[in-house]
């Protein structure tokens, strides 16, 4: 039994859901877990229909981008999660376990238009503290140069001018392109997906409703974070 | 066998449409069902997903918002619906038997915009008389001091200075946040939240086909709300 | 058994695939069969829950509006079927053997905005080759002389008014209220109804992509709905 | 056995992908599949719901539009699947093996505004490297001529006078009309027809969303769509 046996479990699992919540049509979307310790992450190979995946056919690579275990090749986006987990993960010592890349249909809608998606209000607050950021485009020479991988240096380079902590900001839209979300672990980088596509249905709905609704009060962004994620937390069952 | 069985069961069923009706992803909802005689509501746990729950984990909580039982915590919104109870319920002398908190996605929108749902048509009408209220935003103090108690209050506050009976408008939009219902009883109040999230679907769509959409004529509203709830109702079958 | 049995179960059927095609929540919605040669239609009861209808429950109803056959309350909207049968089938001669009222969502949002649902493209032309009607509100007089019975007389009212063939033209928007569809049969009553849905949707998607976008070439037009209706039609198989 | 008999169930199976994504209402779409080598196509009957679709059902038809095998008409639009065969497929030598034709609905309102879709993001870019293209109407000469062989013939002429490669612009928008999309098989055409729904609503939400947005940069554009579709592709297993 392969040593990286729950990872690929908790891999597929998590790629699983993204036919389940309907964040991606086809193939369109992958889902990685990473373990730091062993520094290597699990993710989806490229092109195969969920229906037909199975927990063996996950690729394990590590941080180089080389495969460690899998005969799939592993998903064409496997260098923008290389990048997150290296920087993220290990550099800036975030608590990343997963990362989830989708094309789900408002998140990219945003993404398309190039803008971050405003904080309106506590069902975004309750998540992040601050809008979604979006980054710009990609350059040509980044482009050019190695596409997926400078993806998420776009990512990281966009966290960084802006000074927007990964570890409290979990999401992020990649100009043009669509959404990219982690969490500790694979089961919640999927979950922060969905809760992105539901805040950017709900903002793009507030638009419509009122076209020049205000941001939520700083106040009530706050108190509805913290009391899921602050040191006094008291949302959900005492572990 | 616990002596608040029947209304754990009532709650258990109630909060389990909340996925069934697509009214809140993951575990952004909470239904309780309230007993007047005895003073106590019983409602879901935080945080559980709802494919975990299970009647025995619904929480018995009474009007001072202590636990009278269950092991697990009760949900974050616990002290709201406290407030709704002791005040519309036993104070109002209001018939409210259950209480429902979503984050279904149009009706948050409206919240987020804090508009009103406008009346437009009969769909509205055949529930309540007056557009969908939407109260401002809780004040800085207000959320320092109880946040969730001080929602309920601005709840109750918002119906008392615009003369508004919990009795005829069973539903409510609280400002930058999302909404609440209730009913006669807990299957009532889910009913009454769905009701809340298709009107604002359609008063939605009511705006962008035409932007200066007209409120229903007052004689149509009459006529809806009483053939379903004035003393003459001929909707339904007798009991 | 009873001499209604066929068309209370024709009615039965029809009244099942509301929710199968999500064309109303819980029991906002009902369907009829006709029998011209007895005079009599079977009609959902009223407030009946959808799960829990069986056809033995359908009201048989005659063209006086005296119930026939059945134990229950008939449909709360029997008196605006009845007019419809009694003025466009038996009167007019059409041939309607079913009729629909639903509150689907985007058709009611047209009604709610009181505004007929313009000809854009085929999907719509293969049905009807004009806007979907909608009617004005009901006056206060009629409102208050007889509601239901006075929103048949204002449909077929509106169809005389404005020269409009019940036969060719098988829906219409009730302002600030929703739909009504018939069809030759019940089951085609109900096609009926879905194609009002989603031809409500197509419109204002359309309206969304281009506000001043035009109506369909009337050439265009006659094509598909005579393909579909006319004396040469070829659409489907030879009966 | 049927020497059509491969044939006939793979336009069985892609057309019961219709129902399946959601691609079209009731029996508003139809898909083919081509064998050049002996120059027939097998497709879909007129007018027969998927529920009771059979393989055996399917009807083979030549390029000349006469049917070879089947009992039943062929779809009432046979005649513009036969010319898209014949003129992209053998004429011009495109790797034709499928098409499909459906009235999904954000296709459809695009169709209907007579608007080509901007390639506003990756997901357009990883199929098609342009906007998805948009007709004209059919002109009354032509409508009244032969309709749905003229369909073909518009479509074929829209692509040569642009210039539009169908190997590389597999889906097509008919003005006023609705969606056809086409692949190297029956399967891929359906696949096809589900992108260009995916991405009409996507554009039609970014629009929403920033009424200006900008198309995709060109350099983005071709890295996504080479990535899949270059002679370097990278994208998806080996064969």
């Amino acid at each position: 039994m392969s040593k990286y046996q729950t990872l690929k479990e908790q891999s597929y699992e998590a790629n699983m859901e993204i036919p389940a919540r309907g964040l991606a049509l086809y193939t369109w979307g992958n889902v990685s877990a990473f373990d730091k310790n062993s520094g290597v992450f699990a993710i989806k190979p490229s092109g195969v229909p969920y229906p037909e995946l199975k927990p063996e056919d996950i690729v394990v690579v590590d941080l180089e981008g080389k495969i460690v275990e899998g005969k799939l090749n592993p998903s064409s986006d496997t260098n923008t999660h290389m990048v997150l987990y290296r920087e993220f993960g290990v550099k800036q010592g975030a608590d990343i376990g997963g990362i989830i890349h989708t094309h789900s249909t408002v998140a990219c809608a945003w993404a398309q238009a190039l803008k971050p998606i405003p904080l309106f209000g506590t069902t975004h607050a309750d998540h992040i503290q601050v809008s979604v950021p979006c980054t710009p485009y990609l350059s040509k020479e980044a482009v050019e140069r190695d596409y997926e991988l400078e993806t998420g240096n776009l990512i990281v380079r966009h966290f960084l001018e802006n000074k927007i902590n990964p570890d409290e900001v979990t999401m992020v839209l990649v100009g043009g392109h669509g959404p990219f979300a982690w969490g500790k672990t694979a089961e919640k980088a999927v979950y922060n997906g969905a809760v992105l596509e539901e805040v950017a249905k709900m903002a793009m709905y507030t638009l419509q409703i009122k076209s020049d609704a205000s941001p939520l009060a700083d106040y009530i962004v706050n108190k509805h974070y913290m009391r899921k994620h602050g040191p006094n937390a008291y949302y959900g069952q005492k572990k």
